[in-house]
């Protein structure tokens, strides 16, 4: 493969930075300052670190605007973690290369599939599926009938699309994901026996939405879950029917969204989080790792604990919690003291 | 596809509720309140939400019996979100073609399998695999050696039966479920390596269950991990090795049962909750969300918290600890006010 | 299938224990206690279940040391646990019969393959793909390009393997497992939007480690996510980019491990642990079920709770947690009753 090349001004301009030193200096790949050598070009997050870069064999760092030049050609930028990010990924961009349907997948004929596809072996595509441009489905997919997907959209090995259910264009949808199946609901009668509620309504992802290996996204009880753009999933994430997740949101690891319950926009879950159904979490909102949501959220707020509490006292009575069986013993103390110095004055005033 | 099409009234002998109205209104589908439209029944949970009739457009609702008659023929029940559930399964029951065997699927020659069942392309039918009537089988589905599926189940795309698992009828499989991997148990030598125990158990799933898409259950180590008929299990739940799930308990998203635990009938568990092994919880259990259970549970009892207390004791416990740090400082206040009194008091004494 | 046959005496042998009656007797099968016959073995685990031997219908048990001899032949053991484990995993073993790769299977032209090899149907391997002797590959496994597989190694059905991923040898792969999904790292900027930083590491999982099923382990950012050797990994575990398992752990099921931490030799999770990223667990750190560790944990100490605390001092904590309410009653009565005395000290101070 034919490695690209490109001047750090060009990827100056792509990170929105400035050059100092050589800006003609050429690059062809990404690597870590420990391990970089000629041609790459590595990242430094911390000014505070810039000893780091005393040994560096490669041929340029993104660093943080504090440092104004170097022993090599630098580019200034105010977030080195978000431009290394993006001139990585330009480094290592391929052009789609479509293989087309590979002989042993199957493919429905009432499906409607571009040319520019890759499907791989022992994929399944259903009948009137609907896939956009430079999509890949890896070996193992089910795509369920009359899904649809958009284009230059992944979707792994043996991950799982339901019926009806859509993907938007750059989604990634990692191996064994479930989307669309049943959400969990039953009426129950008197004598304790589980009757099934239809679950008829669908999963929507949006564009540029990322799901982790294993996740679980169930379909609507009526109408709608949705995923909307750019939020990112993490491994064994649930989210039960009827639950909307807003714009650019981070759902980290093994936590669970009950039914019915809406994020808004740049909502962050920690790992293992838990939240109750048919409740808000309004914009911005920010969970701590293993924390149980049972409220509304107002927008901007940090919570922790389960139930959750505002984080700041969060942290406090976590500490404290440590302290309880001193806690208790000096409540048991205090309560002879006080019952002591009562006697004291009673006496007193009986004499 | 033909539109089935009921009377009101036989819908309501099904809901074993009464008409109020004109019962030889023909119905064809369910829609939710807002959305219905001519030919559809939709339902009420409440009689206080009767508001939302207002502005109906279909032709039937099901209410709660306080409601006794309305500008619309209703169904009145004693439980209208049963009633709702059954009647729009009925409205929705398709049925069973059988597709057959698909050319795209392998099924061993020695497995025993009706002609009325679909199999999907890529699904996978090991050795002397029985089968019963009218079941389903999608693309993916991996089914061992001597496993055993019962009558009008379903198991969905890439789920796994382990060889020698026996399923029963009217079972539904979601998406990726793994039954029958090996219970995790291990003997640890003086050295510190791990020897794997034998898993040669089975896993025995009664009629009637439902199982949650990429959720896990163990074969046992010996004899059976058991899930009894009616029991409801959510997306990624974890059942280990030789634990017994009775009659129609309800197992949230996330949650995990240790091994060899037993739960009684009617035991709820909410989600991302955690039970410790070797213990029973009896029948008509329930425990909160997020709760580690520890100990045995009497029957009926509700639970919360980790490790559990009563529910009520727990509730305040809960309340309580976001008041910690508060608890803290008081305890710290009067310590000093009483170490001041101790001194006044002592001062007296001397004078 | 033939049965095997072993002398008692040769058990012992390998059980690293003392024949104690007729060491010529022929074992055949394990069973439990319970339900032995003739040519079963079965085991005791503590001296005091005595009793339970005296209705054993079996050939021979296997006991603890403090049991001098018996009514039937026995092997006397420090571990019986570990004994039967190793005899029973023996009395099991059978010779790998090499099936072949499976005409519905599909392997890359460029993949080297061993013939001692079995490949299901619906099984695909990659290009360049490297796999050693006597590997069972069940159905619907999907292996990426580039990656390696040691002898005598096991993937179950549906599980997936990364490319450029590294498997070692006597490894057991249990179903829906993903090995080797992008990490989740992201880079955020100042409106907002997340970043995807690539993921080009890869995953390497050393010899004789068991990973239990839909289990996700994913690939580093830069280098290795490792597993090390004898780690044994339970169901719905999350393993984050970049975490580095010692020998001999033992993670249990729905625990989550957060990027770039270290588990030292023989850590011990319990179940739903949540462990934050970027810290360390030093060798033989255990960690209670759905505890939440935040910091570095020297050698040997034994934790629980979230945060986690000292053991001792967590279980303390957690039984005086039951008692806040009470606590908090008190706390307002010692309030008035301290606040009384002061009034009494006041009043005969102006007395």
């Amino acid at each position: 493969m034919e490695k690209k090349s490109f001047s750090l001004k060009a990827l100056a301009k792509l990170a929105e930075g400035e050059v100092a030193g050589d800006g003609s200096v050429q690059i062809t790949a990404f690597a870590p300052l420990e391990t970089a050598g000629p041609g790459d070009i590595s990242f430094l997050v911390k000014a505070g670190q810039v000893d780091k870069m005393e040994t560096f064999q490669g041929s340029a760092v993104i660093v943080p605007m504090e440092i104004e030049n170097a022993s090599v050609p630098v580019i200034r930028v105010q977030n080195p973690y978000l431009a290394s990010a993006k001139i990585h990924t330009l480094l290592l961009e391929k052009v789609f290369v479509a293989a087309g349907v590979h002989e042993r997948a199957w493919v429905a004929k009432s499906a409607d599939i571009p040319s520019e596809i890759t499907v791989a072996p022992m994929a399944v595509i259903g009948e009137r599926v609907k896939i956009g441009q430079r999509v890949t489905i890896e070996s193992g997919v089910v795509i369920g009938d009359d899904a649809h997907i958009g284009d230059d959209t992944v979707v792994k090995a043996n991950a799982c699309i339901g019926e009806r259910c859509n993907v938007g264009s750059r989604v990634i949808i990692h191996a064994g994901v479930v989307i669309g199946a049943d959400g969990y609901g039953y009426a129950t009668d008197s004598r304790g026996f589980h009757t099934k509620r239809p679950q008829v309504g669908i999963v929507q992802i949006d564009d540029d939405v990322e799901i982790g290996a294993n996740a679980c996204i169930d379909r609507a009880a009526y109408g709608v879950t949705h995923v909307k753009s750019g939020t990112k999933i993490d491994n064994l994430v649930q989210i039960a029917h009827n639950v909307v997740l807003g714009e650019n949101c981070l759902i980290v690891s093994q936590a669970g969204i009950s039914g019915s319950t809406t994020l808004g926009r740049n909502v962050v879950l920690g790992g293992q989080v838990g939240v109750t159904g048919h409740i808000t979490l309004e914009d911005g909102v920010m969970v701590a790792a293993q924390s149980g949501v049972h409220n509304r959220q107002k927008a901007g707020t940090t919570v922790g604990g389960s139930p959750t509490l505002p984080m700041k006292t969060y942290v406090r009575a976590a500490i404290q919690y440590g302290k309880l069986p001193e806690m208790g013993r000096e409540l048991r103390r205090l309560k002879k003291e006080v019952a002591k110095l009562q006697e004291i004055l009673e006496k007193q005033k009986n004499e």
